[in-house]
């Protein structure tokens, strides 16, 4: 694809702040950009050598726009690969759009989102892969995501699947030549050895395939339902578990217009706490279709903490019992904690009391804490993270986290193992081929050596305007 | 002062964006970013030279937290004089944050609101003046306000200030030296040229005085008080007037909280739209509370417009009449202009009769025009841009739009007119040059030669972090 284009765009976000950074790429850049810039300096801006900056005023004729920061990257060195400029400007929504209308005005375009990383994978500074990852470091909010993400954008992820991709198609090409002495019965090809490269392809397909689960909830947080009516102290409880100095607290409206989802990051990786009414018996219509709700959202949870109430008197009611058994019997496989705080309001004997009443409740584990001193809070985030399997990450093992990633490795995998047996039927090396070519393909639509306008426009979609 | 720690701050707005900008400074800014930084050409960041930018990771120990963008700034070439880097990163809060703490424990303090700027003032890169430019520079919306600030940062109004500053300084001393020598009788300065320079300096400071009046009105926007009932098409008028492209819209809340105004950029300048209720004649006192809140806001106002409904027959109801004769015998200076909207439905007889029923109120503006087919929407425009004087903008005049510096100018003036006073009638030297002093005192206020921690306080506070 031939790119003959000069785009522009604000490459920070939108509104007023210090400054503002606007980006221009294309064949042009440095001399549209040169033609509205008058340096301090009196130097013409397209003779400066790369990666220099100049402080100068941008100007619409004789009126001077803003005195601004203007960066020089002459291509290839730059992160599209073409010639770009970098202006920073005074953070005015009013300056930055003066600057943007006027670079239109001189031939730039509005780049598109994500139009400028589309251009350094055009470009080839990066691979498909690589790129999709810069969307994802920008959205990431804690230390999982963001590792994950930098992982796959310095290439972890594809390398291995270049490497792969690249051994099987030496194989494939052997294969074909071999067609083409097909009178003369020869094999080009040690079956023995590409068995045994589609059987190192495989496992490693397997582990990346696997990794998905692990990369998906990593990525997205984990979901914990939080059973327990608004003033049993979520909000307490949320603000304990958040004690570490750089946790992120954001609330993000759920699908329903009464759910609130709060997301916080414990040791790093993303919870997302998902708040649910209680599920007490009842006779009212409105509140069974609060308790199916309820049911509904522990059964998309990966762990439900129960926050039980206290009575006055420091005990709990029949009613927490039932409601406990109730989420048991329904999901007797998901994980339950039961918390009850405010145990710095307890004497001995009413802890000793209720660890007797709860102990009875077979599968849960009740931990007792008290937000206000701190108490058994770690212990809570420590088995909140136990569910986690960090293992993966901590081992810097490369993980899936690309829902399109992890359809093209099915299907590769779906075809090497065609390819396994073709091999142990002894097929003929025209069959395999076919088989091979498949795998192939989806290898490089991981990567983009395979790609199409369809799949780029629906990757570059996702993106922010500016990157 | 002294200043010997470093800063850092985000400079760009916050919020996810495709990049975010980190900026450092301070006299180790340099040493700290290079302690943390593997540039890609394995080159040492500190050994750089000035205004050049390198590519390399953010390292916090092994871990990698951004691949970056750095650009060097030795002082005292840079925004603040001092020696200053900025950090052109992924734009994820959660990276921004990382590299802040990172630089936080590496030794950076956080940034106050206007810091750097307070430094660049301290270190001589500009006055206070031009200071407080930078602020009204960000917060500028339209071309007029943007001009003004831009003017003042670019030191147009402080040189003028300086240059009658330094004229009067050197009368100061000449008068000051004839002290020294009183007993021998001897004027060093000519009383006739400093009457002369006094003459100027009051013509100066009272036109600059003057066009605090433009300078107010262009910055904050012209306040127009419409007049109408919300269903009257309050908001199609607003739309129609709006269709120049770079116009920027608004809302912000008003003082009270039923009332909204919409600011909109009329030929590059702005216009705020204050809603208000109706004015018939009522018993109610919930009502009578809305009229004298409306009565309040048409007198803030610089011009009203008055929104008049039509009857299904295209007619005028008599209320309306009532109401408008209302309105002028309350404010009869103000200008009032009536704009019927609609007139596309209208046939030639009934806008006649119009015509006529509104002719008859004295001292009023009859405007027609139809937000449908834009037919009289240039024309309000025009009457409403004829409201501001810009003349004085258009002739690239100084012009005053700060308070704190129109009130140094009034004082200043005030001890120049003493000044004057006692030329006529001939005081001593010793007593001109108390006034003097006090003179050139205010002008100082203005430029930053004279200020203290409370007044620097006060100013930088209104600046946002990280500029």
């Amino acid at each position: 694809m031939r790119i003959n284009d000069n785009i522009v765009a604000l490459a920070t976000p939108a509104g007023a702040g210090a400054i503002a950074v606007i980006r221009v790429s294309g064949p042009e850049a440095v001399d549209i950009v040169s033609g509205l810039f008058e340096a301090k300096s009196k130097k013409t801006l397209k003779e400066q050598p790369s990666h220099t900056i100049h402080l100068g005023n941008i100007m619409d004729g004789e009126r001077v726009i803003d005195e601004a920061l203007v960066s020089v990257f002459h291509g290839p060195r730059s992160y599209t690969g073409e010639n770009t400029i970098e202006i920073s400007c005074h953070g005015s929504p009013y300056i930055q759009q003066e600057i943007i209308q006027l670079l239109i005005r001189k031939g730039c375009r509005s780049a598109e989102a994500g139009e400028f990383t589309l251009r350094a994978f055009l470009n080839g500074k990066m691979d498909l892969s690589q790129a999709e990852a810069v969307a994802d470091l920008i959205s990431s909010e804690n230390a999982a995501s963001h590792q994950m993400a930098m992982q796959q954008m310095r290439g972890g992820f594809s390398n291995e699947i270049q490497r792969l991709r690249q051994e099987l198609l030496n194989f494939a090409s052997l294969i074909e030549l071999e067609l083409d002495f097909a009178e003369e019965d020869v094999e080009f090809v040690n079956r023995d050895e590409f068995r045994d490269l589609v059987g190192r392809i495989q496992k490693v397909l397997a582990r990346l395939i696997d990794s998905f689960a692990v990369g998906n909830v990593l990525k997205n947080g984990i979901p914990v339902a939080i059973v327990g009516e608004p003033n049993v102290g979520k909000s307490t409880l949320l603000n304990a578990l958040l004690n570490e100095e750089r946790a992120i607290v954001s609330e993000i409206a759920g699908t329903t217009r009464d759910t609130i989802e709060d997301e916080i990051s414990i040791g790093g990786v993303g919870f997302r706490f998902i708040d649910t009414a209680g599920i007490r018996e009842t006779e009212d219509v409105v509140e069974s279709i609060g308790i199916k709700r309820t049911f509904e959202k522990i059964s998309q949870a990966q762990v439900v903490l129960y926050l039980s109430p206290l009575t006055p008197k420091g005990g709990i009611n029949e009613s927490v019992i039932s409601e406990i058994e109730k989420i048991k019997n329904r999901f007797p496989q998901k994980p339950l904690i039961i918390v009850v705080n405010k145990i710095d309001l307890l004497t001995e004997a009413q802890i000793s009391e209720l660890q007797k009443n709860f102990n009875a409740i077979e599968g849960t584990q009740l931990l007792m804490i008290s937000a206000k001193t701190g108490e058994g809070v770690e212990e809570l985030q420590q088995k909140l993270l136990k569910f986690v399997n960090t293992g993966e990450l901590r081992n810097n093992n490369t993980i899936v986290t690309n829902s399109r990633h992890y359809n093209s490795l099915l299907k590769a995998l779906e075809e090497i193992n065609k390819v396994q047996e073709g091999l142990n039927q002894n097929l003929s090396g025209d069959l395999l081929a076919i088989d091979i070519r498949e795998a192939l393909y989806h290898f490089g639509m991981i990567t983009g050596e395979v790609t199409n306008d369809e799949l780029l426009g629906n990757i570059f979609a996702n993106f922010c305007i500016g990157k």
